[in-house]
């Protein structure tokens, strides 16, 4: 019995060292990561690539025809066959690139937005399905007995596979169309003061903005049946299960958001959601010194970064012109990553490279201003480094973003098919030479940056949280018991009205009956 | 100008240094502690003992008559006069655990609660108004330029005071009466899961559970008025301005809760709460070598760690003999914090102290069982130790404290006043012998103890990240601006139900005069 206290007792000694150990012995978990194509993978290899450093066995599904996803020496792939064509995927990768550049009436922007989505959502889905289907491929993975699924639910392939292997998910994203995200794991949103997707306003609205954001809203829920219709149809079928896209994603273990306050408005958050915005900030490449002297070269006036991001790296001649010209006539050398047409007379002070190392190029003391589409990642790049932007929305949530920055006054925002010479000199001239964009920007950067833990380190911990303790259920909220009429209490509050009614209705019955038996006894006794 | 460059140059290499040091040079602030009396005290004094050991100048408010609030050699002290005497103080603390032990009618409960809270916060607001009216002491405070409030907004003290220096607020606390504190935050705290002070229910309700959390929310919103009167009312006075308390504290720069979601249920949050629920556990005071002697001498069956708080230590004869009863009955030996009568058969395995070392005896491997009456404090320590507890609830948020751990099947609550020498032992010997108690609190445990940061840490960098950035603004919702008919939509609903009715209108007046139109002409040829 002493032996056995004693081995109690050195039992909970251990743990206890454990516990105050901090916890980190899940060395050796099994990862299986299922990216997004696009720049959405870009900062998710942040992470798997640093999970497996640390030791993570993990584990990258890879459609056979791809852009950005690459294979690494530090985690496995796994390639699946997918219908599409290398030559399919190229010209509608071209179709996509030109589309940017091409106007469409203002009114139907947000229609046209939602058709590039849907394309590009569409292939995607026909891509899942061949992976679903792929029995051999899926019963492989089943053997690997995985422990955490981390995924973009941007499309719907890694959400259902979590589902179908039982495994837990993490998901990595910026946001969801037409905000599915926000509902599927029960957080509020008042559209009072969360702008809506396209709405065009910020936090801080007008009546006639709050009246277009509550439109929105609404619009939003038709446009997520439209949207989600093939994810749930996927879903259920191969779940063989009535189930919808948005009920699946809402049992994920944790939400790592790719975003914080300096750039998002402040509104409500779940337990559950974790904000890591900026982790693409820490990756770095070296500046060769060809690009090094470029740089240095520039004097007092420094440079100007200038990308469109992952997916636009030309632009039709006479766009590209407007830019040359606009540059020509700035005492600042332009890095360009650009591989469209090059003019003749391209002017000296910019340099065309087919690849930029855009966060140490914004990083570097001579960064005066970055010109950007405005997709998240280059955005945090701005916000890391402190660089005050000229954005160039193109599509997606990009437009969105740009607003954000904008109204924190540390960028300004032009629109890629009216530019002319002078609004880019406008443009450039304002963040370069009014101090308050430079001055703001620092204060945002500073805030930015000022955490008691980085986003990378956050996003690992919670990664691993979740295979320790296999899930997050502590930070599940028990809204996702409740159906749309519990939630809001419209069945208590009918109810209680129902009340309110049947006694006032009773009373009144009453009062009617005591009234005709005084009435008919009044009356009898006229009779009488 | 190649100098102002190299200037320049050397200025940003300074800053991003700087900004990957992790910005921590808010060396020396000044801070302003204005604490709540009791227990509340005992984790704030953790924060401010533990900025004054890293170099913040830190000043404590004390009011001349206290119980719990004392000076130390790290942080500074300011009393203050207040108009209760010494004898007054004691009486009404011996009224107070006195009451405690008498039995209020179950449907009245919640009102004695209240009118307990109300002579609470009455005496303590009248504290106030003597601290808040002294001049020659506001001026001194005025004078040192403070750059940080940290404050319990459970009192209206701390919350007027910064207001009237124009300092940024930090807020400590557990919690308000009647949830105002989510009000003031902007917080959404739908009745459907989240339930009410004093409501009884968990996070997962039925629908009569539905029903009376509904009305408990609503009943809160009129208590709020009642309780926050004096508040509102010595607030507009002071400050000289048409405002609420509710106002006041809406401006305050960051929550820090003292609670997490081992605890409380998961519900929406918002971006400028900080969970640090177990910041108590940290503090550590060394078992004596008797008291290490006594509680080794328990062998296999360990230790039982009893008590009822800071300020209840004693209770009436007839209830302790219960517990001696009992206790002389379990194999285990029981440590218990007990100044009250001492009767001549105290049982050989009880140990009767003055003072216990809490977190430590928990901490021990010989630990069995906690029994406690609930507050955070404790329930926090249990939690961190993993050591399932056999509750008391006595006042306050107590009995709302031990329905979340029996949730969680961590735990067993019995009632004071139903206590039993039977109810008692099957309790202990439930949470002792049934391993299922252990289990579910070491996993718990485990949880609550798996975090990127500690507590403590993560309140003192927030701390000095307010004072860093004199305030939170970028965390702050632009709900604030919105008033209750703006935040829920409803002016904007109104506007559209308005338009659609004149639409309408419009619509039925042109079908109208068309219809008569018609009709006349048809009449017209009919009468031709």
């Amino acid at each position: 019995m002493l032996k056995k206290g004693w081995l109690w007792g050195l039992g909970s000694g251990l743990l206890l060292l454990w516990l105050s150990a901090g916890l980190r012995p899940v060395q050796g978990g099994r990862v299986l990561v299922m990216p997004v194509e696009g720049s959405h993978w870009l900062s998710m290899k942040v992470l798997a690539t640093e999970l497996a450093r640390r030791g993570h066995d993990v584990l990258v599904l890879v459609p056979e025809k791809n852009i950005l996803i690459q294979s690494s020496e530090l985690f496995r792939t796994e390639t699946f066959p997918v219908k599409i064509s290398k030559e399919q995927l190229s010209k509608s990768l071209k179709g996509f690139q030109q589309g940017v550049f091409t106007r469409s009436p203002a009114l139907m922007d947000v229609f046209v937005q939602l058709e590039r989505l849907l394309n590009f959502t569409g292939s995607q889905v026909e891509g899942c399905e061949s992976l679903l289907y792929n029995e051999p491929l899926m019963r492989k993975l089943k053997e690997q007995n995985f422990e955490l699924m981390l995924t973009d639910p941007f499309l719907p392939c890694g959400p259902i596979i979590a589902t179908a292997l039982g495994v837990p998910a993490v998901y990595f994203l910026r946001g969801m169309p037409c905000g599915i995200d926000l509902l599927a794991s029960q957080c509020p949103s008042p559209p009072s003061y969360v702008p809506r997707f396209h709405s065009g306003t910020s936090d801080k609205m007008n009546f006639v903005e709050r009246i277009r954001n509550f439109f929105m809203s609404g619009f939003e829920l038709v446009l997520c049946k439209v949207m989600y219709a093939s994810f749930d149809e996927l879903a259920a079928r191969y779940l063989k299960k009535d189930v919808t896209y948005k009920e699946i994603i809402g049992r994920g273990a944790l939400w790592l958001h790719r975003y914080d306050f300096t750039f998002e408005y402040p509104r409500p958050i779940m337990p559950n959601m974790v904000f890591i915005g900026g982790i693409n900030c820490q990756k770095s490449a070296e500046i060769s010194a060809e690009v090094e002297e470029f740089v240095n070269g520039s004097g007092e006036h420094g440079i100007v970064v200038f990308s469109l991001g992952s997916l636009v790296s030309s632009m039709p001649k006479e766009k590209a012109d407007i830019f040359f010209k606009a540059f020509s006539m700035i005492p600042q050398r332009v890095l360009w990553r650009y591989t469209g047409e090059i003019p003749d007379n391209v002017p000296e002070n910019v340099k065309l490279m087919k690849w930029l190392p855009q966060n140490d190029l914004l990083g570097h003391p001579k960064a005066r201003a970055f010109i950007t589409h405005g997709g998240t990642h280059g955005i945090y790049e701005g916000i890391c480094r402190g660089v005050p932007m000229v954005m160039l929305p193109l599509f997606g949530d990009q437009a969105d973003n740009v607003h954000r920055v904008a109204t924190r006054g540390v960028g300004v925002i032009l629109s890629i098919h009216d530019i002319t010479v002078e609004t880019l000199l406008d443009a450039l001239n304002s963040v370069i030479n009014n101090s308050s964009y430079k001055q703001k920007m620092q204060k945002l950067s500073a805030i930015h940056n000022d955490r008691p833990i980085q986003p990378l380190d956050l996003a690992v911990f919670w990664t691993e949280f979740v295979m320790r303790h296999k899930g997050a259920d502590h930070l599940r909220p028990a809204a996702h018991e409740l159906n749309w009429l519990q939630y809001h209490s419209l069945d208590v509050i009918g109810f209680m009205l129902l009340i309110v009614l049947i006694v006032t209705l009773a009373m009144l019955k009453c009062c009617s009956l005591c009234w005709r038996r005084c009435c008919r006894k009044t009356q009898k006794r006229k009779e009488d």
